[in-house]
């Protein structure tokens, strides 16, 4: 258990430097082709909103999803790169005053704080685009079938169908509590549509059957549900200091969570009957699959 | 030349009926695969930002330059869809008042009037979005070869490198006013770079050669500048009324246009000039670009 861990924290930190650094190239001064130039301010508030340290845990999942069924790990690193553009370019937006309202995130200012409100968005849609440019572009090792699967499966994670509806669900929710029902529905589209495209990502760019693209996808969504979960106990019990974001804001926002609905001790009952459907989920892959097991169980016990 | 003209309105009115048409189909309620919920607010906030009856010339553009090489039509239009998504949500988000904050467009309140500035962020998010969707969805009739070279030509039109990149570069020239070449860059950026893309995207659907490609595309350059230049014209011109966005506006922020450097007379001639360089390169395609012609004449002598 110790060896495994240490193998699965090693290989998490491992891949977000990977991710950190192609992250950093991509972003940087050289302009491709297509390109008529690269404003420079623009360019260095999306690093700002990129190249903040992060965990990287779903480009991480994308990795280790493809890697469990023999695809390339090179492709796998730039679907994860797109992947975590789009998941920094929703922190950018839901930091906008117009929105969350956040000062600060990972213990930095927020990109609207260090830069401007126009500044934000336009980082924020240009991170957004540049998602769907990594997956498209010739130096991602990929067969065309391929990028346009992740394509399509990538725009429909996250907009209106997805990412984007969540948060536009979120926002409704400050002003009409949802009932159970709507609040799982939000946080399936917020959350669980990211951190599932993540998984079925993997299995396409190993090129899966429709049996395992499946497989990783329902390990996607109950790792989503698990996260979710985790956050909603963290917002209660963690402190803005751990956290690097502030905290609390759900109950003084008066938004219904399945914590507030049902309590501390369901919430904790429920994580591990989540991470118990999630391992049983990779039991066809046996041991290979260790990695992607001890994933599930760092999401639903992480502490910031 | 009046037959011709008639042929031209008439197309241009078809196009933006079967447009209009096919995106309030695209953004009905019914839900698509992979996606969970369509937040009825935010498509009808969606809806609002594209289906405001527009001339719809980026996608005409796509739908005609496929024709004049045989492309589908039907593909044409679902990219024309597509790009249209695009340049929708470049307007709701550049109307916000943190970038250009404007009120009304096409006579009708802003996305961020008629809801509030969070929906109007995430719709436009959300549109953004969605292009990618539409292009690599199974219902468009193009190869997988097609879908990515489309999903990258316009992910670089549009994002930092293009039309993103356009809108930071107009931000920063209110503070500090850029030179004749910095004029040059920031409008190729901010407007050229979707109609070159309209253009090339057309060459694309019809599986064009690099030789047709690369015509189109320039043709497309030729159109963009002549497009900008008669946009500056305008807003020194025409009323508000007739141009139903507010005018003026470049004057009064001390926007740098090529019309304030170099005159309205020069402008003028220079538009000829463009346009002619537009035809000249159409010529190879003899009688069946007449219309592409015609584009080029109406995008210089447009009145709103």
């Amino acid at each position: 258990m110790r060896q495994e861990t240490a193998t699965f924290e090693t290989r998490l930190k491992h891949n977000a430097l990977a991710i950190e650094a192609l992250l950093g190239r991509l972003l940087g001064l050289s302009v491709e082709a297509d390109e008529i130039a690269r404003p420079e301010n623009l360019l260095v508030a999306m690093r700002h909103g990129v190249l903040n340290g992060g965990k990287r845990l779903r480009p991480f999942l994308v990795i280790e999803c493809a890697s469990l069924l023999g695809g390339s790990v090179e492709a796998a690193l730039r679907v994860g790169a797109a992947l975590e553009c789009i998941h920094c370019y929703s922190l950018v937006h839901d930091d906008l005053p117009a929105m969350d309202d956040d000062d600060i995130r990972r213990g930095q200012p927020t990109v609207h704080k260090a830069f401007d409100e126009a500044t934000a968005i336009l980082a924020g849609d240009s991170l957004l685009t540049f998602a769907f440019d990594i997956i498209a572009s010739p130096e991602t090792p990929l067969a065309d079938a391929q990028k346009t699967a992740l394509v399509l499966a990538l725009a429909r994670a996250a907009g209106h169908g997805g990412m984007a509806g969540g948060q536009a669900l979120d926002l409704a929710a400050e002003k009409a509590a949802p009932d159970e029902a709507g609040i799982v529905t939000l946080q399936a589209m917020k959350t669980g549509a990211l951190l599932r495209f993540a998984c079925e990502a993997g299995a396409i760019v190993a090129g899966a059957g429709p049996v395992d693209r499946q497989h990783l996808r329902s390990f996607g969504e109950k790792i989503g549900l698990a996260f979710q979960l985790a956050d909603d106990l963290l917002d209660l019990t963690a402190d803005a200091a751990t956290m690097g974001k502030a905290t609390g804001k759900d109950a003084a926002r008066g938004k219904g969570t399945l914590v507030a609905l049902h309590g501390q001790p369901w919430a904790e009952s429920r994580l591990e009957q989540l991470v118990a459907e999630a391992e049983a989920l990779l039991e066809p892959y046996g041991a290979r699959s260790s990695i992607l097991a001890e994933t599930a169980r760092f999401i639903a016990n992480r502490r910031n």
